[in-house]
């Protein structure tokens, strides 16, 4: 059996958060040059609204802000958007500056790498080809093909499965507390957080269960560790 | 009442044809070089006729593809497609070259433009965003928004309306006879083909019933005449 490395994708190993709101600001930019009648930053508060009710994954969000703005759709607007939107998302799209020595760091000491993402495949794949990072890889394992979404354990026991690594040996790295780090750890592996901060509660549900976890700074200190 | 000229997109403004084959089989070598185990001609011959079975609106060719020659899905050989098709599409896309000059022209002798489309219109406005053309037209008018297809009539007289256009003195310029042409007719407007060749029988209509119809080889050949 080998050790396994699972990772999260979004906040884990590149900056979506960051692209998406540059990208998003962009695109507002030039809707407003195109007519919408808002001031940037108002226009920036209204979407952000939106996005907050219709969550990030619907694609419609440029729809429902002309809608709001006009009382219907502006086909020409909703499509400068969308075209900003992705040729900046596109554009701006690249690991962490230490997301690709560490993947190789980790290919060298014999480790197999897995990825664990909540959706579609195809699209799952097509972030780490736009990233350069597919040939890492040896599974990419999503909550489409699981049939159940982190922290369910048994899309970690798939992609170990697959990966033919065992649990008790491998370790899972995310951003995301209660998705990437429970799952894992429900499943019977390690974790580590990256990118991100525990709040009060979740340190002290740590200590009361005595979990062990890692927590990082960025994905580059993994090289220190493993 | 103004005088409006009514185009098509596909094959009309630009060259969608032969942008989609270099893209098709640009797709093609990056998903042999990933894996598919075909030889590149025999990989785009499996792909039209896909592509002709499915209608090319569809948005899964290469999903289908994988599951002929593996029985399964492929999800990083699909993404690798869907990733090389896209960019290589957009890298490639411009109006053919006498288009920009001729919607100038057009807009100098006083014409109003606009479009007339089959399908989804902020896919349309899409297009004629990232051809840099969409300034030229006041109205884009799809089967979407009209609730019915080139060549029922209606399309085209929502168009002319909407535009403040009078269809006998307005002309529709595209590519395809039935589509284009006999819909415009059937419209009361003039029609202009451009970029296709008339088949023997469309000929013996067009004497019978004594249409008046321009073909020109090009786009550009519209300075001429208008």
């Amino acid at each position: 059996m080998f050790k396994g490395v699972l990772f999260d994708i979004d906040d884990t190993l590149y900056d979506t958060s960051g692209f998406a709101k540059l990208a998003r600001k962009a695109a507002l930019n030039v809707m407003i040059d195109g007519g919408l009648p808002l001031e940037s930053e108002d226009a920036y508060i209204k979407l952000r609204k939106i996005i907050k009710e219709k969550g990030s994954n619907y694609d419609k969000h440029f729809n429902v802000l002309t809608r709001e703005v006009f009382g219907e759709e502006k086909p020409l607007l909703i499509a400068l958007g969308m075209i900003t939107y992705h040729n900046v998302k596109f554009a701006l799209l690249r690991p962490f500056p230490e997301t690709t020595s560490t993947l190789l760091h980790l290919n060298k000491r014999g480790y197999h790498l897995g990825v664990v993402s909540n959706g579609i495949t195809i699209k799952q794949w097509e972030k780490l080809i736009r990233l350069g990072l597919y040939h890492f890889f040896d599974e990419v394992i999503t909550s489409e093909a699981a049939g159940v979404e982190k922290p369910d354990p048994k899309i970690f026991e798939l992609a170990l499965n697959q990966m033919g690594c065992k649990s008790s040996k491998s370790i899972m790295v995310g951003n995301k507390f209660s998705e990437d780090i429970m799952g894992a750890i429900n499943a019977g592996m390690s974790a580590i957080l990256v990118n991100s901060k525990l709040t009060e509660s979740e340190k002290d549900f740590i200590n009361k269960e005595k979990i062990e976890l890692e927590v990082l700074e960025n994905i580059g200190e993994l090289k220190d560790i493993l």
